[in-house]
């Protein structure tokens, strides 16, 4: 039986007629592999920002339908120009949208989940010998509203294709050239990883590395499916894969190193050592979709009976969060609310130091050879995080990444902007 | 029980943010008095010119599925933005694509048309209290393949929905204020008709009107859809009723003048007089997807036996023609074929004609009277038609639009440009 080999295009993969020419030749290159090969394309480049401008220009409000009937129109667009630039050059191709092949998702805007997708139509003209162009980010709900999956749709859409088609590899066809150890505009010495586990990317991404969604990546691990992030326009360089770990031949205790500057810290002062406090702080947090990272409480003072909890939240939710506090403070005797946007937070990242003891304090002792103080610390079975200082975020990276030997033998090519997220 | 009232706004009616704020006003009018409002939206503006452009720069020969699946992003794009505006204003809207409400067509790509139209959603919306909005020009087959109407195809949709829904009326906002007793451009007294029956509008589409799709027209009168041609910028202004001749309370002989610059003329010279010839041009021609509209056949010379047959078509088709005519001259052994583009067709229209005898003399004496000779002659129950010189086109039309009392009393505004179809 062929294999079937699903790929993804971000936004930025197929900007203009250009691009998209190019990535309908990274398409056929694979049919002419001899697999199946399923396309999965975003909106064209800046498509999204031109329909939503629309949008606010009528509606500073407009309802999360309405959005959803307009966005999937991006993409709507991208894979009928895919189809038939493919079939151009002489391969027969055919495009669906979300609603055509049945990718279904829950009843809710803007951000839905898939549920399922239906695999029928797409076998039966996979077996006629069609290169199929699916529309990503978008869904439908069983009475026929359309959705979309929010940020980092296309590649869960994608994703959870190649896992409903069973294929041997979702490949994400992107502006950058894969996973790195770490940014390379911090350090020059970045080196791209050729294999790298889902929990290590899925840390690295909770950790700042823009490179997939972690929603995406999740959704690999959980069906096991291999995610190759390549170049768009550098086929002979095989990106990262990403893959279960046991399915990994060798790695290093640390994978790579990241750096979060988009937190801020708060801390409550002076709660009574009572239970419960602790909860009601972050259930009224959580009732706002207000996200808390690390988290840490301090002991009780013996003299007052109080202590401190210190946590950190995305600098987006300060306002939120002060609000809810305030709202707080005297339910819970607290005393004052201190405010930190001036932090960082360093990762380490990796599968390998589950069995390799003292990964932690070497990073610890790096950083106070730097003269780098740790304001919080946090674990995962394969993360270390230290909050410091933002002015000190620069040197630790370097710091770390030189002393977990993640340099590369060459210098890594450092792009003029950071690499983000693609499209939707 | 609530009156439904369909409403459709063109592309030029729609081209921007500040016209869709606009429409949106015109919609809510509606409600606001008293009626259920289905709104037929098209592309706006110039989106679907830009979207074949770059269709024709990936593939010259797109394939007509993708192309329809291409284009009916432009609908997609105007229905969610007409939403939102309404529903800026404090009003419940609701948009669909043609799928979701089940426009049912044939499986013809980009010029199906039209089966059946569901009603249940529709209906079931609208008695809970929504505006909705539908996109134009789309449908869909029936195991799920998006189709576009083709030419017209919006003035269609809204025409078939309001058979569909029984509705009191179809409103057809453009940017004309109606439909004339000639153009504007060649009679500077033509005056807005009021009131005109499908069987002349659709005489007068034919014979060059560019208001209407003639297919709108037949579908209306099918249906017998009252149908409103109106300014989309002139709200007090009612524009022209078009409807069945049963409801109008008083007709002229004549209800308009129009000029067809677009015909050429051919006359295939010295055919043997006998059986079958004729057929066997016409039905090549018509192969060949040509259509012919006016038709002469000269009487057989006695001594050769040998006669001519002129015909005229759409000048577009004129290089086809003689390519399908050189293929047949040996085989149905013809003399000379003449070819004539310097024509035009004037056409006096009017269901009044019927039962008034001397309109057909009336206009050939008004003909002669300016020196215009009469090339070829053709006439149904409520039009005729005289070919003429091309010069002698403005002369013609203007004689007959004042013999015939059609001259309003004030003079009608004239546009910079034809009042040309908007968008698809």
């Amino acid at each position: 039986m062929r294999k079937i080999i699903v790929q993804k295009f971000g936004g930025t993969s197929v900007a203009d007629t250009e691009k998209i020419k190019n990535a309908a030749r990274t398409v056929i290159r694979e049919k002419e592999n001899g697999n199946d090969v399923v396309v999965v394309v975003s909106a064209m480049g800046h498509t999204t920002d031109h329909l939503v401008k629309m949008a606010k220009d009528l509606n500073k409000t407009p309802s999360a339908r309405e959005m959803d009937m307009l966005l999937s129109t991006g993409e709507g667009i991208s894979i009928a120009l895919l189809a038939m630039a493919i079939q151009a050059e002489g391969y027969d191709a055919i495009s669906f949208n979300a609603p055509q092949i049945g990718i279904m998702t829950e009843k809710i805007h803007s951000k839905a989940r898939i549920i399922d997708i239906k695999t029928d139509k797409l076998r039966a003209k996979l077996k006629e010998g069609k290169i199929i162009v699916v529309a990503g980010f978008q869904g439908v709900t069983e009475d026929g509203e359309i959705t979309t999956l929010g940020r980092g749709g296309s590649d869960t859409s994608a994703v959870a294709l190649a896992a409903a088609l069973n294929a041997e590899r979702c490949d994400i066809y992107t502006d950058v050239e894969g996973v790195y150890t770490t940014d390379p505009r911090v350090v020059n010495k970045a080196s791209k990883l050729d294999e790298i586990s889902y929990e290590e990317m899925l840390e690295l991404a909770h950790a700042g590395a823009n490179v997939l969604h972690p929603r995406s990546v999740e959704t690999a691990k959980q069906f096991n499916v291999p995610l190759r992030v390549r170049s768009s326009f550098k086929l002979d360089d095989l990106g990262t894969l990403i893959l279960g770990v046991e399915k990994m031949e060798i790695y290093k205790p640390v994978a790579g190193v990241a750096a979060d500057l988009s937190q801020a810290r708060i801390v409550v002062c002076d709660i009574p050592d009572k239970p419960g406090v602790a909860a009601k702080i972050f259930s009224h947090l959580a009732k706002q979709q207000i996200s808390v990272d690390m988290i840490i409480q301090s002991y009780a003072r013996k003299i007052s009976n109080t202590n401190d909890i210190a946590f950190t939240i995305d600098a987006s939710d300060l306002d939120k969060t002060i609000k809810t506090l305030e709202g707080l403070k005297d339910e819970i005797q607290a005393g004052d609310i201190k405010i930190d946007e001036d932090i960082a937070k360093v990762s380490i990242v990796g599968a390998g130091m589950i069995d390799r003891p003292g990964i932690a304090s070497t990073m610890f002792e790096t950083l106070a050879q730097q003269g780098v103080n740790i304001r919080m610390i946090s674990t995962s079975e394969i993360k270390i995080s230290c909050l410091v200082d933002k002015e000190n975020a620069k040197k630790a990276v370097q710091a770390l990444h030189k002393v977990f030997e993640l340099e590369g033998d060459s210098i890594a090519e450092v792009k003029g902007t950071l690499p983000e997220e693609e499209g939707c």
